[in-house]
């Protein structure tokens, strides 16, 4: 079998394949035939050297993960061999509000991630992908779509009729988008392309705005929202938007900030907060009971998330390229052949 | 002007029109050109007497409608000549959770309702109509629309994937399914007729169950949520529904209680509750607020709520009459001509 | 070592002590020298065969112990030899909602218990003691402490100021009295003994009813809340007590199932729910991470729980016998000598 | 009657006297006699022109008085003559989340304030003092108290055993102390001066810091937390603290952003709050139902708030001059004679 390992701060260059040889399960351990794995802005932050990893060991990256069980060890209840599964995101964290030690552990950060043609997991930490996802679409639940769920539903408790603002059209915001309209939101979304907001008018986009035609976009969201402003804004970082989220966030509202792609720049008043009453929460992706509400949303929903790109197992370093270039609307994917 | 009034506790019989004479308005009133007046199973449990009305004076009977502002008192500033306007059932009870002072006046209950061609209001007490319904539409949400509002999103607080029992094809059971839909959750509807739940089922129901072929339909509601049962039931009333409703809560669900059509048989066992860590809610339709956070929904969705049958305002005793026949579907409408 | 068992149905004069071995501990399990156990009326329950069990092997009683970790195994990172620990209720609910699946599992039920000198438990699956706190007083926490706290501040979520009525002086009461006195709530307490309520005054209870000289005691609870009523009764069953407890619960309040004691008779009009918004919630005693919140709680307050009466171990029989009689104030708790 | 006035930017020594006549009431007003009015950070930057007020015209400042009705309007229902009474920080704020219309008016901001020996106002806007305080404690509840309030328990729900950081030794941070005594939580309190900590102490901070002495606070908040942190910082800005706040601030805590004494450097790092799932909360003072509820907690607990000292009504720029200098312990109250 064949995996990917790199040395956190060595860039995407240093992504290199190698070999390895299964080892034997424990009693509670699943082994799984990786077929498809998503990429995520956090997968660049820890190639490049400013993610939370220190350690300057090679380290398998990559945290999202379908594939099936072909091995399962001898106290395993949770799944048996042929079963369609995904990875979560904290292995440790099944359930209830964060803590530091079931956010301790996290593949492809500080232990071996998913990129890999096989891997062995304890069976606490996977989930069943739902039925109508091919590996593909399900890779890319675990960290994109997990956090887009988190942001709205668990931190911001949105119901139908509130209003989210989608910065961008990567991972999280069409995800965030796709969950909107599913939900009965209403959904507003920017990009610097026309030709990405048309897919995403067609994905049932409400409101599109091109923030290269619309530098002061904020008054944008304003008119269409009568002046009141979003219940929520998904805030993935990007050129000074912060202090335009926090104009645009309605009073009681939140600002999710699940970023970033290029930094924040820190440049809010705290004044803006008290007197909107605002909000200003990290999401930091969520548990597998998360995961699991999601799987059931996706499910009765029917959705089917949007996979910008498939690229070869061989093609790794290509399609770390592709997410890094910014151009990608929805989730970069590297089957695992 | 031309209204009804009845006795309570006179029955339906009793119904008889009368003619009045506009008064003036005060600083913060308005005065609506009512157009149409949904019913509700209230208003024939008013007709009955077995509803909280104690008083033996004539009552303008009714609690929703919909017209045009027709005038405005001199204070007034949330509405112009002209808007569009619906009541809402407790005019004092704006916003927050409910306190005997907010519920203290209902109209059509314990204070002159809007059986009328034209009613005066205070200003504070409407809410204004979304754009795309009529106004047959539009008079079906204060009293039905809000009660399902409040036992979905307000009381059970129910997410994107969660699911929902819909008893019947009642006005709140409707509404409940419309709603449900557009938020994205798994709905459930019992019916006795295969039309009526043929017609759920192309509003949107995944699961439709006859109760007459099928008296046990608890299991099948097990059946089709993976044995776990649902986590609203939105409880109406009915023929000893209340202890299977029970069975088929999921465990820390809820059942929402908002009927009576026929009364609840009080054969549930508390160690139900206990061991399913199950709650059981009572849902007084709704504030101010929640009707307002409907009228949003209702927008970003397009609903269009569904009306069964529309009478002329000299027909109202015969849609009272339908009404408690019981064979419709959604809700029953009088035109105030 | 001794340990007691007892056969479902079989009564308390079934329970009886045989001797074990120690079995050899598995990678995460803990062995755990027994200090002191304490019981709750749900081992009465399954002593009678009116509980859930539905075995009819010898099992061994009782689910609340605390005492000394005396062995680790290999793959233990929780504790350690020395540390002073309580058993949880569900060993498997571990934080979040219940679910059928956390719920499975619950010793002194359908698990082995722990009226026993010595037993072994997954680390998961137990807590530290409160450094100020004996272990008699510890053992009072696992099911009557944890049921009162998810009660007050899960369920109903009270906060300072709000009010609790108590029913009577059991563990479960008392330990409500408690939590709400060191959470400044106004408490209400009631029993047959004026004895019993001068105690209950002195542990801070603002008022006292006695329910024998005053049988009609809904209207004290009124008069003491300015006719609004409670928002919390902790209803832990009684002679026909569910009904006026409904109607002491102030609008949007929160009627708790925890008991019972003496049964519920189901006389509740749904009506009284309804039209007080009310909620009559099941309270499935709770998870680690509501005994660990109580852990913290009880160690900011210095609470000490009360202890009515302690046991030797030879006089196990004894202890349910009296706990039978109903005449305690607090825990009685069974030192494992 | 006697009143005081000055103009927003014009510093403390505009302030000034004047005298006016009493005006005759409305339906719904009630006048009352004020006899304490107490100061807030608010007032001093609404004199020095940092705030949100933009008018030149002389304004009557201050938003906390406590006093007596002395006449109600013809409608009035919620008083009577010799009731005694405070007023709400936001007059049109009732219950609910804040909105932009409930916010719209603030006395002493944008609308007359209560600096005055008699005023008149709706009498929705006002609410009954708890029986146990006199009138100077009386009037320190409507902005400190009341903010304090929504941050403990409303935005960060905090529950027994919790923790709470309190910054400082000013009105907001010695209401939040008091209450989070009552409520059974975890206090940590800071200050420049060791004897302000030990009057601290003694109203029951559990750990007390001298940030002057300590300037790398954080080490020992998270000490005293067994390095996990509170779970609320109550930030009322200052030197530098608010990256100090996050970092101290357990994962999924809250810092509730209720400042700024001298203003909030914004270096904080979004990272912090993602890595943490935290959240930094804008508390824009609260509604009359926040209020309603403080003062039920204020009663049952039987807490005396601090007021700091005390100043005639001919010295009111006195108290302004002795509030700028920070050496104050709790609230800085005017009588009005």
């Amino acid at each position: 079998m064949k995996a990917y390992r790199l040395i956190a701060g060595g860039g995407i260059k240093g992504l290199e394949g190698f070999e390895f040889k299964p080892r034997t399960l424990q009693a509670h351990e699943v082994r799984v035939r990786v077929r498809a794995v998503s990429l995520n802005y956090r997968d660049l932050m820890v190639a490049r050297g400013n993610y939370l990893v220190s350690s300057k060991e090679p380290l398998i990256p990559g945290s999202d993960a379908a594939g099936e069980v072909t091995e399962i060890g001898s106290a395993v209840t949770r799944f048996a061999v042929g079963d369609r599964v995904a990875t979560t995101f904290f292995p440790q964290w099944i359930d209830g509000p964060p803590t530091p030690e079931k956010t301790a552990v996290a593949p492809g950060g500080n232990a071996p991630g998913v990129l890999t043609q096989e891997l062995t997991a304890h069976e606490q930490s996977l989930v069943p992908v739902p039925a109508h996802l091919d590996f593909n679409e399900a890779a890319t639940l675990t960290c994109a779509g997990v956090t887009a769920w988190n942001a709205l539903f668990v931190e911001a408790k949105l119901k139908p009729g509130d209003s989210v603002l989608l910065l961008g059209t990567g991972g999280v915001s069409i995800w965030g988008l796709q969950l909107a309209r599913a939900a009965g939101l209403q959904t507003i979304i920017t990009s610097s392309s026309d030709l990405k907001l048309e897919r995403a008018h067609n994905l049932g986009a409400h409101n599109t705005i091109n923030y290269r035609t619309t530098p002061e976009w904020q008054h944008e969201v304003l008119r269409v929202t009568q002046g009141l402003g979003v219940n929520l804004v998904v805030e993935v970082g990007g050129e000074q938007t912060l202090q335009r989220s926090v104009t645009v966030t309605k009073m009681a509202g939140t600002i999710a900030i699940v970023g970033g792609v290029s930094g924040f720049r820190s440049d809010v008043q705290p004044f803006a907060l008290i007197a909107g009453a605002r909000r200003m929460s990290g999401i930091y992706v969520g548990s597998r009971g998360m995961h699991e509400d999601l799987n059931r949303a996706v499910d009765i929903a029917g959705i089917h998330p949007v996979v910008d790109k498939v690229f070869a197992f061989a093609e790794a370093r290509a399609a770390y390229a592709y997410l890094e270039a910014g151009q990608h609307f929805g989730k970069v994917v590297i089957q695992t052949d």
